[in-house]
């Protein structure tokens, strides 16, 4: 119906998924910004849909119009799994949606967010919402390789938040190994509480295989939850959630979430528990996976 | 990265969302069938990830990778609502993926299938894996719009199930009008259950609030709720549930749904209760509908 527009003036983003024979396409209606940094390509445009929206070596992160649906689901679900969260880790989110969601927590007192490219917080603070979170002075910026900045901690972080990019895409393989999520454990304090995005059920199904494996030979607790997301592949996500003994079903706070689910777009008290309620396929395969 | 696929030899499809600026490609590794109906163009393709696709007016409506997720959650959950489903009438879901689900319930002893376009029915026997449910002698098919078959009946059908195409497209705009509704109100025997496809909460959001709000003013009991559908926009699907007086959340056969889950990939007894746990913009947009 509209095939007029594929021709004349506008430049096109393609998202190739993995196998390379499906994906999204978005029409640039402004292209904001785009560069080449020593890690990966970052692109920035503006789509008459979706808002703005902002991509690293061509997948897409986030998009005005529904970031909030990733972001809230990978924050508070561990946040409010944990009883009181003071000391958080972000590993990768260098737009800044995690951090805003970890930030509406008042117990939060710090939150350290360690991002392996300067210039992601850079072009987010000057070109996206998101960006706004970094003003907060609870944040700490450390610019490194994730992987190598957690094995350094020890027995510090009440919750750490695995906000990577793909695992076949720039670094973020690094996030997806045995010995990361071991790094993750030991810089978890007793009772801490781990949560990691974990792909999609459609394409890239085999790295949520892979983490969930890992993540369970190491936490006694894992869980995997699912949201929609739904400018990422097939719009089905997936995160894992590990704890060392708090089940996020059974032992979160209930009120606490109500009272903040008021202020939030996706997330509320009640998604807290059905979002572990998984389709047969996903369960199957993951129980498999072990 | 895969820049080079769209050069060389393939053919591809592209499935433009609503408003046109954004949506979802497919490399058509063969064309297995085109044609025009006096009703609509049919489309059935290969592609490597997706298996067979089958799209009408260029709108996907099923792959043999997915397909399983929305024609469970569809039928399932009004199926199981209903105490005793005997005699059920679907309207469209000329593929056959509907009708394939409500046939594995035992007590069904009727199905009715008012479909507009004959050809989809004769093309889904020919080329689709769902066409094969059209074997049963349970299958009476009726060829006619739906709108104007329902307004026929009375207090016919224990089930009603609305497997349309989008309402922008072809002739699925019939089938989300107050007088269609009003008239499957009238079609369903006391204790019915009817359920309708509802479109996704992002690019067609719209229309979910518009069916909301129609059927809202005719049933007594309407529910919304939500299912992945990973090659339909946004992967974020809407049902609504409407009865004259039955709870799908109260009243489900819990036990029978249960023995049924092991031979389906995504519908379990715990999904039919969380899908209707809503997000809160879902929530609130269909709230303010009303």
């Amino acid at each position: 119906m509209n095939e007029k527009l594929l021709a004349g003036k506008h430049l096109w983003y393609f998202e190739y998924y993995t196998g390379g024979d499906v994906g999204l396409f978005m029409k640039i209606a402004r292209m904001v910004h785009s560069e080449q940094t020593p890690i990966q390509r970052i692109d920035i445009f503006d789509n008459p849909t979706l808002g703005r929206v902002f991509a690293l070596d061509g997948i897409t992160m986030t998009t005005d119009k529904d970031e909030f649906m990733y972001h809230e689901m990978l924050a508070h679900v561990p946040m409010f799994t944990h009883p009181n969260p003071k000391n958080v880790l972000i590993i990768g989110g260098g737009d800044g949606g995690t951090l805003r969601e970890v930030l509406r927590h008042p117990e939060v007192e710090s939150v350290v967010l360690c991002e392996i490219d300067r210039r992601v917080v850079e072009v987010s603070k000057q070109y996206l919402k998101t960006g706004e979170a970094f003003n907060s002075d609870k944040v700490e910026l450390v610019f490194e390789n994730g992987a190598e900045y957690v094995k350094k901690i020890k027995n510090q972080f009440d919750v750490i938040i695995i906000d990577s990019t793909d695992p076949t895409a720039g670094e973020g393989g690094h996030l997806f190994t045995q010995d990361f999520y071991r790094a993750c454990f030991d810089a978890l304090k007793d009772g801490g509480v781990m949560c990691a995005e974990a792909e999609n059920a459609l394409y890239d199904f085999n790295w949520t295989k892979i983490a969930y494996r890992r993540i369970k030979s190491i936490f006694p607790v894992v869980k995997a939850y699912v949201g929609f997301m739904t400018t990422y592949p097939s719009g089905f996500w997936l995160y894992i959630l590990a704890s060392k003994g708090l089940d996020p079903i059974k032992d979160y706070r209930f009120e606490a979430a109500r009272a903040m689910s008021q202020q939030l777009k996706y997330y509320n008290e009640e998604l807290h528990k059905a979002c572990f309620v998984l389709p047969n396929f996903v369960k199957r395969t993951l129980e498999e996976s072990l």
